[in-house]
């Protein structure tokens, strides 16, 4: 089973949208030749009486995307009596419940590495939107209006501010690549472990060559103290139990006032309606990224209406950073991979593919540590 | 003579905000212990009649800015019988008639270097918004909306792209500096001279450090021939007769279909009905920048309303980039040294903010070469 968005015409007009519903990620026929049939829905809510739960009875394979969660929850894997595999066509396994999923043995996998890029541009693109305060300045240029001092007011440079980084796995640490650039004043990171020397030692070079300046990273214990000091911090950890409303309001009190927070990692990391107050207040400078819980998210949930009360401080969008049509081309070839294997029942998948398995979690990242 | 935007309330409010009329670049003190007097206006247009004009009569020196930029036009010249400098503060003197200050020996300086990272990262911000399509990904969070397929299908990374800049001086290398860490596919170059061989290496020795891949960099000899090969071309060479409309209907037909056009250099440089027509008809896949001709643009300028037909391709800001309050405080303190070194008489400005001096170019990058 397939479950993913609906593009509607889009899918006709734009062939390499593959991660949507009607061009099925290109897995039809690898799904077929191997003797099973390919069921696809859109149909994800509510739960219990949706599509997916109609089809769970029988599926032996789900598929799924972080753009268009479905939740995989205990009561649902208790009705899927069948279910054998949870393959996640993206990065990002958190919408299933993967210790139910390890009580019954059911393997989870996803992309990984598919869009690791695409999220770190995400994540670089809106450090700049807020820092640069892009939103209103394109406002003023659309409505006809020519105010420099109203958008300068809260214009900076991202240059030789300190930027930090919660999670430093493959997308923090391109992040970091991408960061050293602009010539930062200090980039801090937190994490479980320490980045490997090598990798300390290339965006220490990096700083060397192109800003003059050694020992730019530091890894910072503390989340707490990590946070106090920097301009910028982004999010870049897997969501799991110790990362749920990890930045409420009291972490988000010992912030910088004015400081700057980018999420790309996991809407439910961050607690929404402490986020929009400290926009609200100022003691954040702006929030902004791409992930919301649940998802889609309705209407009326506080990040879509959110400014500093000046029209600023916004940089949202719906879930699209991982999604460029260079990461579908990516995460399809790795679904169809997946799936190879195990239709042919070897099995070998590539490591850091397996989230969980065999009734055990293949990876320290989500926190089982 | 201080001509300036104003800032209304927001000067009060934010005293960082040195670049508007209220808050006066701080060079109050600076000119009144000199003996002179400090005259400053907003009211630049029309030519002939504003409190510009008025003023030229008497003025020895102006201090302009590119944001609100006095048109310092030959019949102004020939006005202004005292004049012996005008001064930019920011960095870009095409607003000043630079031949007819010649035949008067007016000195032309500006402060270089003041906002080269400023700019060079509205460049960055403005290709990840067009190649990311932030746009109509954040009027949809804003609005209530979530269709994914509708945002990704004009989605793209930055990573693999070959981008080219026109000009490669201090802003065009900052650029490549920052480009290089994305993992580019080539940066290619156009400009009058080769960049010296350290810097080459610089980008290549960074390139190699972070992606494994070597000789990132090179000049292309014909721009025709450059941007037929790029996904995004960007624009950083000064406007002066010979890149004046460079950016017309013929060149842009010389482009890959859909590729990005940035400009944050100066708006005269592309033509602005052939760019509105290129971005409609999908020859451009978008246009944007923060610089327009004229500034203020007027409210039925082209650029403001400027879109696919469906919505994106459009990245246009005020002009901002140069003036973030990081960049005012650079340029207000390089104002204050210029007047200094005027008013004692000893004329010892650094090199490379002089732009015309003596009668005449103190630059090769006017395109007087």
């Amino acid at each position: 089973m397939l479950v993913l968005y609906e593009a509607h015409e889009n899918a006709k007009k734009v062939p390499q949208l593959l991660g949507c519903l009607e061009n099925e990620l290109g897995i039809r026929d690898v799904v077929e030749s191997a003797g099973y049939e390919l069921v696809k829905t859109a149909n994800k809510d509510p739960e219990g009486s949706s599509e997916v739960d109609k089809h769970l009875k029988e599926a032996e394979v789900i598929i799924t995307t972080p753009f268009w969660p479905t939740y995989v929850t205990r009561q649902r894997i208790a009705n899927s009596p069948n279910l054998k595999m949870c393959i996640t066509a993206g990065v990002g396994s958190d919408h299933v419940d993967l210790n139910a999923a390890n009580e019954r043995k059911i393997a989870v996998t996803e992309v990984t590495g598919s869009n690791v890029q695409s999220v770190a541009e995400h994540a670089i693109m809106t450090m700049l939107v807020l820092i640069r305060n892009y939103t209103p300045s394109h406002d003023q240029a659309l409505d006809g209006r020519w105010d420099i001092g109203e958008c300068a007011k809260y214009e900076y440079d991202l240059e030789d501010k300190v930027i930090a980084t919660v999670g430093a796995g493959r997308i923090g640490y391109k992040v970091l690549e991408r960061l050293v650039a602009f010539n930062p004043k200090k980039l801090l990171y937190y994490d479980y472990q320490d980045l490997p020397l090598a990798a300390i030692k290339k965006l220490n070079d990096v700083s060397k060559t192109l800003n003059g300046v050694d020992n730019i990273v530091e890894r910072v214990e503390k989340l707490e103290d990590m946070v106090a000091q920097s301009d910028i911090v982004t999010i870049h950890c897997p969501l799991h139990e110790k990362t749920k409303g990890l930045f409420n309001k009291e972490l988000i009190s010992k912030m910088k006032k004015g400081a700057y927070l980018v999420n790309t990692a996991r809407g439910a990391i961050a607690v929404k309606e402490d986020i929009a107050a400290a926009v609200k207040s100022g003691q954040l400078g702006g929030y902004g990224g791409d992930v919301w819980d649940p998802q889609p998210a309705p209407k009326d949930h506080p990040w879509r209406s959110m400014d500093n009360g000046d029209g600023a401080g916004n940089a949202m969008t719906v879930h699209v950073s991982g999604t460029s049509l260079d990461a579908q081309a990516r995460y399809a070839d790795g679904v169809k991979s997946i799936l190879k294997s195990y239709f042919t029942g070897k099995h070998d998948y590539r490591p850091q593919d397996v989230i969980v398995i065999n009734g055990d979690y293949a990876t320290k990242s989500y926190g089982q540590r």
